[in-house]
C-alpha cells in the first residue's frame, strides 16, 4: 500500500472478468443470476448501487449488503440474520472469491458481483462494473432508464473520470493514507487544486458532462458526499469543508436531491467504517458525531443552469421496500 | 489521564504560590526579576501572553518560549539558538521545576512563571497567573492598560470562566482524549450545547461580560481560535466548524483583530503541537495543510454592536520587537 516515499498505492489489479450481453467471458447478462454485494459505506460500492437504481435494474441484479467493518481480510454479511447473506449463504465476501480463486492473493474488495448459482465472485472491477451496468444490461433497464454513459460523450466522460480518479476518487485516499509529510502535501495539493477546476467547470453547467447526470457525476458524487464526513478530518482533506466550497457544495446537494443518490447515502455506516477500519489513523476507533448533515437537504438552486437530469428518461421511483437507508442513518424526509 | 468510563481527567494540580505586591508567598511583583515561560502552540499559554501584552508588561516580565512539540516529560527552548532558553540557560522547562522541587511528580505545564535569580518555578498555576497579572503588577501596567478583571464584574466574570472552562477550554480535551465513544459523546454534547448558549449570549453583545474586553473574552478567545485548525478535526469536535457559527466566529474574528490578541497566534505552532505531540490519536504525526486562514482577517460588523475594547483604556502598541509570529504562520498583514 505504501513506498518509500511514504506514498499510498492503491492495487488495482482487480478481477477483469465481464458480465456481457453476449456472455463472451462465460457470464452472460441475465435476470436473477447475479447478485451485486456492496457495502453502504464504500465510495467505490456506491457508484453500483447508485446506476442499478437510477436504470432500475433491482429486478435482474439483487444486492447484497456487507456491513460498514470488516476484519483484515475480508467484508462480511454481519447485517444479515445470522450474519449469513440469505441469497449466497456466505459470511464472508471472502468465499466467494475464494469460491472461484483457492488462495486469492489479493484484496477483497466491494463492490462485487457473484454468480449465484456456483457462488462465485465474476468481478471486482468496480469502473468497469458501472460501465457494464449501462451499457450490457440495457435489456433490463427500466422505461425512462436515463443513457449514463452515452456513445457521443464517451471520451469526454473517460477523460474527466481520469482526472477525477487520480486527485479525487483515490486522491482523498493517498491524503489519508500517506506516511509521510511530503505525500500527504503532495496529495492534499492535487486534491484542492482539481476540486477548484472542478468548481469552476461546474459554475456555469449543471453537470459535468453535457446536460444530463452521466457516469461521470456518479464518480464524482460519491466522493463528494463522503467529503465532510470523513475525507477532512479522518484523511485530513482539509483546506475547506465541501459546505465552504460554494459551486460544489450545491452541486453535490442537487444531486443529492436527485432519486437514486441521496437515498443510497448512510452516513452513518460511512463513519463507522472509515473511523473504525483504519486503526493505524483512528485508533481510538471513537467515531465522530458531526458532522451536522441538515445543509444537504437545503435548497441548492442549480435548476436556474438548466439541464436536464434524466434527459429523456425519468427518475426512478420509490427505492426498494428493503433497500431503504434507515432514517437515522439519513437527512432525507423519512 | 482517563479512567474505566473512558472520561480524559486534567490533572488540576499546580503549583499555587503566587506573585503578589505584597510578596506573602515570598515571590514580590518586580520589574525585571521573573520569566514567564509559554508556547505558542498551547492555549492556557496563550492567555498569559495575551494579557502580558494587553496590559504592557513587556518590560517588567520577559517571556520565553518553548517550541510547539516536546517529549514525554518536558517543554523544551528548542527554538532558541542552542536549545537553551538565553535568560534562563535552561535547555528543558522541566529543570526550573527541578531546581525548585527535586523529583518534581506532575506535568511540565506552560505556562510557568521562573524566578530568574534562583531559576526556581514560582508557579504554573494558569488560571492564577492571568488574574494576578491583572490585580498584582498593577504597579507596571503600561498607560491606557485595560481593566481586565474589574471588581464589580468580578463574580460574572467568575462564573462564565468556570462554564467555559469546563465545557469549552477542557471539554475540547476531553472530546479528543476521551477513550470511549460515550465519554467522547457526553463531552461532544456539553461542548456544543454551551457554544450554543454563548452564541446567543454574544448574538446581543460585543464581549461576554459588561461592554468591554475582560478575562473572559481572553478565556474563551485562546479555544475559538484553535478550534478549526485542532479542535475540529484532531479531537473530533466536528459538528461545526467555529467558521460555521455565525456569532462566534464573528466573536473570534473580532477579538482576534484587536492588538494583543491575533498577533499572538502561530497556527503552524498550533497544528504542529497537536498533531506531533499526541501519537495516541495521530500515530502518523502528519500535519494538516489546513485548514485555510483567510477568513480570519475578513471584515466582522461587530463594531455595529458598540461596547469599548478597550473601556478607558487603549489598545497596546507594536508587538516588542523579537516576539513577532513569523509571517507565514499568521493571516495578519505582516
Amino acid at each position: 500500500m505504501g513506498d518509500d516515499s511514504g506514498e499510498y498505492r492503491r492495487d488495482q489489479h482487480y478481477i477483469t472478468t465481464r458480465i456481457t450481453a453476449d456472455g463472451r467471458d462465460g457470464y452472460p447478462v441475465a435476470a436473477g443470476r447475479y447478485r451485486l454485494v456492496a457495502a453502504r459505506a464504500c465510495p467505490w460500492a456506491n457508484r453500483a448501487v447508485i446506476v442499478r437504481r437510477l436504470l432500475g435494474l433491482e429486478d435482474a441484479l439483487s444486492l447484497g449488503l456487507c456491513g460498514p467493518t470488516h476484519d483484515e481480510r475480508s467484508w462480511t454479511f454481519d447485517l444479515d440474520p445470522g450474519g449469513r447473506d440469505p441469497v449466497l449463504g456466505i459470511e464472508r465476501l471472502k468465499d466467494a472469491y475464494e469460491a472461484r480463486f483457492p488462495g486469492y492473493p489479493r484484496g477483497i474488495t466491494v463492490p462485487a458481483i457473484v454468480d449465484v448459482p456456483s457462488g462465485h465472485v465474476v468481478t471486482n472491477d468496480f469502473a468497469q462494473i458501472t460501465l457494464d451496468l449501462s451499457t450490457e444490461w440495457t435489456a433490463f433497464h427500466r422505461d425512462g432508464a436515463p443513457d449514463l454513459y452515452p456513445e457521443r460523450l464517451r471520451d469526454e466522460i473517460d477523460a474527466i473520470n481520469e482526472k477525477v480518479f487520480k486527485d479525487v476518487n483515490n486522491g482523498v485516499y493517498r491524503a489519508g493514507f500517506a506516511s509521510s509529510q511530503e505525500a500527504y502535501e503532495a496529495a492534499y495539493r492535487r486534491l484542492f487544486a482539481r476540486l477548484d477546476e472542478l468548481s469552476h467547470h461546474l459554475a456555469g453547467q449543471r453537470y459535468l458532462v453535457g446536460d444530463t447526470i452521466t457516469e461521470a457525476d456518479v464518480r464524482l458524487f460519491t466522493t463528494l458526499v463522503r467529503f465532510d464526513a470523513v475525507y477532512h478530518g479522518h484523511f485530513k482533506c482539509n483546506r475547506h469543508k465541501l459546505s465552504e466550497l460554494p459551486v460544489l457544495w450545491a452541486y453535490a446537494r442537487d444531486l443529492f436531491q436527485t432519486p437514486g443518490f441521496g437515498d443510497t447515502v448512510d452516513f452513518a455506516q460511512i463513519k463507522e467504517h472509515y473511523y473504525m477500519v483504519h486503526t493505524t489513523i483512528n485508533p481510538t476507533r471513537i467515531v465522530p458525531v458531526g458532522p451536522d448533515l441538515y445543509g444537504w437537504t437545503s435548497p441548492h438552486g442549480r435548476e436556474a443552469l438548466g439541464g436536464r437530469p434524466f434527459g429523456d428518461g425519468t427518475p426512478p421511483g420509490p427505492v426498494r421496500p428493503g433497500e431503504e437507508v434507515p432514517v437515522e442513518h439519513t437527512p432525507l424526509p423519512g
